[in-house]
């Protein structure tokens, strides 16, 4: 029996439209559909595809086991983490090695910050594996904000929210033009970086781009404890404006 | 009269399946339909877009008037640029105060170092004005190297090719994980400042991602004299291949 196919599927920043044709037509054809999920949430990326989901797909739902990175029982985040994604492998081989193909969906783009790479590391050497690629939020948050990110001989630099502020101080000093991702409970100690740096001004805020509950605020009317993880600052070039 | 619409269009990276379905449909309903264009070249957006432009569409190309930042005549590149990017700006303002849609088409994504931004910088204020974000060249390259660009913390750093070799060495050294773009007659000088700091095993060459003719070579085994401008170095980052 051939073995099916495994596609990374990036369905786009959130607006289904957003998606390409590709990613339309290959989760029309495949068999089976997984998709990643907090526990206790609904799926974003299956939300964006919904409206190209069938009664003959198999959903396969890969729930990460934690909170918020929180270890919990006697193995640290790491091994869990490591443990999940390895389960979410031999799921997804079953189906493959069945002979049937498996589309994952993967906000904005698969390769771009998105875990498909943990099962692409696992998988892409047993399997013939497809990376399509998607539209990213950055690009998204750009769009909306009518915000250039570059001009000319910028560099853009693309900076999780995640990094320590000494971190995040460093970074955003160096870049002609940034883009803050992974936000949520992040945004104080970007904020703060930002201001330090004399950069709020400049800096834009925008909570889901291209989503129906899209919003862009001034940065200093946020209320850092409702800020969500699919926020984004954009730090337009300076030169932003030019002619 | 209604004044038409002006959408900046991303069109993506090179194959047709990876439009989004929104540039299909508004690509499909607006009258007018406009994209740059190298002297002497066809358009590359509009080849990608061919599929959807139908006979009752004006098409409108803008041919730069130069070829690659020569001056020509007695002004500067600058000037002529500008004065270029102002008849361009002038052309659609016509169709657009006569009530037509006009869609400009964008390789990759509008806003990611694209000429659209000229274009909105003149024209958003007069004219109601959508950019539609597409997927940019960077995904792409990524995914079709099998190579995903960040790990968790990561910085990715977005670079010209067009900077100094100086300039390249210093952004080069302190990213986490790089794309560097616009390389064509740049590549050389690329690569140099690569093997200076050691990153010309981790760095990935591709050209055309996504088109029919796109190649992946190793660094060394590039011709440096026939490297298009399509083309990207990718390093991934030192974390790549971690679980």
């Amino acid at each position: 029996m051939t073995a099916g196919r495994l596609y990374g599927i990036g369905v786009g920043p959130g607006d289904p439209e957003l998606m390409t044709l590709k990613a339309a037509r290959l989760i029309g054809s495949s068999a089976v559909v997984a998709y990643f999920a907090k526990h206790g949430n609904h799926s974003i990326a299956r939300g964006i595809a919904a409206e190209h989901l069938t009664a003959a797909h198999v959903e396969l739902p890969l729930t990460y086991p934690l909170t918020v990175e929180q270890p919990v029982g006697p193995l640290g985040y790491e091994d869990q983490i490591q443990h999940f994604y390895d389960d979410c492998a031999d799921s997804l081989a079953e189906h493959l090695a069945a002979g049937r193909d498996v589309a994952v969906l993967c906000e904005g783009d698969p390769f771009f910050y998105g875990s498909f790479m943990y099962l692409f590391g696992r998988l892409s050497r047993r399997f013939e594996t497809e990376v399509v690629p998607g539209v990213a939020s950055v690009m998204a948050c750009s769009a909306a904000l009518g915000a250039p990110l570059t001009y000319r001989n910028d560099v853009l630099s693309i900076i999780p929210g995640t990094l320590s502020e000494a971190e995040l101080l460093t970074r955003l000093a160096a870049a002609d033009a940034a883009a803050v991702m992974k936000l949520g409970r992040n945004f104080a100690k970007v904020r703060a970086a930002l201001v330090t740096l004399g950069l709020a001004d400049r800096a834009r805020y925008i909570e889901r781009a291209s989503m129906a509950r899209q919003r862009i605020l001034p940065l200093d009317e946020v209320d850092a404890d409702a800020v969500p993880y699919f926020a984004m600052v954009v730090v337009p070039s300076r030169r932003s404006g030019a002619p």
